[in-house]
């Protein structure tokens, strides 16, 4: 029996409410001796780890790096080593495409070909996102027999490209090259499987369509594809857990997580303080919130500890708005760790602080990394969470008699 | 290779004893800042995990709380997710029926149906066990061509019933409507096998049998059967490690599982004085003893905290009844949490403290959750016990070269 199937064959109905509080890329390193979270001032964070469960928790392996699809997922208790999700669709889910079971996503990037057909700029010199979007306007003129399909502009050269309407596969080969001076690669079936063979043709006739399209435009008169991945079915959060759960994300690539796993997505303004009192707005609605806070992980990604020391005290002198709430379970936590001296996701455990009132606690404990280190749940997997949460709020029945 | 295999081919014969303590839902929770291990005086125990390898040990997986079976089948080293012990065996084991490899047991409700064959009591009043076992008497006179049947009273109204002698199925549904003013349901198979569908005509034949031989009775003029359970083979203790294991137990349950995987079963009176009197007793017979104290987890489930602590405290007490053996190894914990507060078997990790010249230990670790959830082997998996007492024992030969 695995995890899944004894989580959805113990779970059980209750009203209490949970809270996912998630500090996207909160874990840090320490700098000048001390790391972001040391050095940031939580006086409330501080006292709420000594009345909780807490620890550290291993995204998904020691020493791999999560980027954010698998650390959400484990976090939300999916493996993500099981439910892999491909680059192609979280490009899509990254525009707010609301993708479906069966769609087939790629990567665009919109390239240069010169006048042999060699590629000679493989990002088209970074057009501007409105060229990017008029390109995009073209492309959706073709017509595809029997399918249909989405392009969305990203930022500068990429885009996200979806196929919807037939049986795809995403066993095929991409067409950027890598190099320039070489045409762009025709598509390949990667099995001998009738849906690959069909998918291959069909891309291929589309990036006929594409280059005749774009032929008299300069400089992005062509585009790449790349991370071909179809969407398959991924158990709903509510089949999984019997949760009732929404989403309070102010970035599309949460949202488009939170809606993955069948959560309901909440529009809210980005921000600290906007989306903690649009959580208290819905409270009444959901027995699951996640909230998913960014500028922790930009801070860290652009290198600034003091911002991200600036970020952390924000969430600590606004966290009496959740509080107030009495949720019954309030698990503060993170997808990954980005320490601003790495500047980059890392494979650090990252921090958690579980409260209810069936927590074991031990006073003192402050809400950074070395003392959570030694928690009262020492250091857990990710994928640990849910049942925890699930326990904690009286919503998991006993195993065996 | 799995983790039995790896132990069987690892396994080396020793002359040293090993005693494994299991405090029934020993972990507990805070109550006024304190567990009822911090609350309880055990200087002897303190003493000792001072001079032992100390942590916490998860005994399914985080946030799943084990009954009985699953709790200890982890104790012994037999993962509860591959070992499913079903209700109907359980019953059979705690009226301490001999089950065999290919029994199929079930848990049997007297009820009372009425003139039209609707059931107007789920549980026949709640009859008194003279009653109960009136009702047995009756039932055993009924026949069953080619097989052989055992009913034997459990208390009040429930009783368990076992089948020998076919190759039967347990995959067949159950008889109780769950509801008064309808009919026992029939045994209906849940797969196509020949098993399931003779084992459900079976006992089809066997109830119609039960109906007419309690007809004129009353309250107790049916019998309701849930839990339906084959016993299928579990590698006895002696095969996997090599040992020769007794327990020391005072409840039937525990008794039950302790037999279910080959261990002797030594009759004592129920009490931590009287069970440790008993280990000494047969101390040259055996060199694994599984010694089970019940009050720890009746108090907890009474929600009783004073009553707990003092059973801890008289465990305190009688611990040199056991250390004056010199046991090589002796590993004093639990299988599951039952706190106080909670009152009810709880998925919190349980205490471990396991005493051997071999132990890295911590000086100054008292026997209490906190301390020992920074013990010296941090937070295990119950699982690891068995390796490890087997490891300190000198019973583990090296792996590879």
């Amino acid at each position: 029996m695995d995890r899944f199937e004894l989580i959805s064959r113990l779970k059980q109905k209750s009203t209490e409410r949970i809270v996912l509080l998630v500090l996207d890329g909160l874990g840090g390193l320490p700098v000048g001796g001390k790391t972001e979270l040391e050095a940031a001032k939580t006086p409330n964070l501080d006292r709420l780890a000594g009345m909780s469960e807490t620890g550290l928790m291993v995204p998904i392996l020691r020493g791999i790096t999560p980027g954010s699809g698998p650390g959400h997922l484990a976090l939300f208790g999916y493996d993500p080593l099981t439910y892999l999700i491909g680059r192609g669709i979280l490009s899509a889910l990254g525009v707010k495409f609301p993708v479906r079971q069966g769609d087939l996503a790629a990567r665009v990037n919109f390239a240069t070909v010169d006048a042999d057909g060699n590629v000679s700029d493989r990002r088209a010199g970074r057009i501007k996102d409105e060229v990017n979007r008029r390109m995009c306007e073209m492309i959706r003129t073709i017509e595809i027999p029997g399918a249909e399909f989405f392009i969305e502009t990203e930022k500068e050269h990429r885009a996200a490209l979806i196929f919807r309407g037939r049986q795809f596969s995403d066993q095929i080969t991409e067409t950027d090259p890598q190099r320039t001076g070489v045409p762009p690669l025709a598509v390949e079936p990667l099995d001998n499987s009738e849906a690959a063979k069909k998918t291959a043709s069909m891309l291929n006739g589309f990036l006929g369509g594409v280059r005749k399209t774009l032929k008299d435009q300069h400089p992005a008169n062509m585009i790449l594809l790349r991370g071909f991945a179809l969407h398959t079915a991924i158990p709903g959060f509510e089949e999984v857990y019997g949760l009732n759960a929404c989403a309070v994300a102010g970035y599309p690539m949460y949202k488009g997580l939170a809606s993955l796993v069948g959560m309901s997505v909440i529009e809210t303004e980005s921000g600290v303080a906007p989306q903690f009192a649009k959580l208290a707005e819905v409270w009444e609605e959901y027995d699951f919130f996640f909230v998913h806070i960014k500028y922790t992980d930009s801070a860290g990604e652009d290198g600034d500890y003091e911002r991200k020391v600036s970020v952390i005290e924000e969430v600590d002198r606004n966290i009496s708005t959740i509080l107030d709430l009495k949720p019954s379970v309030l698990a503060v936590t993170a997808d990954h760790s980005t320490p601003a001296s790495y500047k980059a996701h890392s494979w650090h455990p990252v921090p958690l602080l579980l409260h209810s009132k069936w927590a074991r606690c031990k006073a003192g404990t402050r809400f950074c990394e070395t003392d959570l280190a030694s928690g009262t749940l020492s250091t857990i997997q990710s994928l640990d969470l849910m049942p925890l949460v699930m326990a904690h709020s009286g919503r998991l029945a006993k195993f065996g008699a």
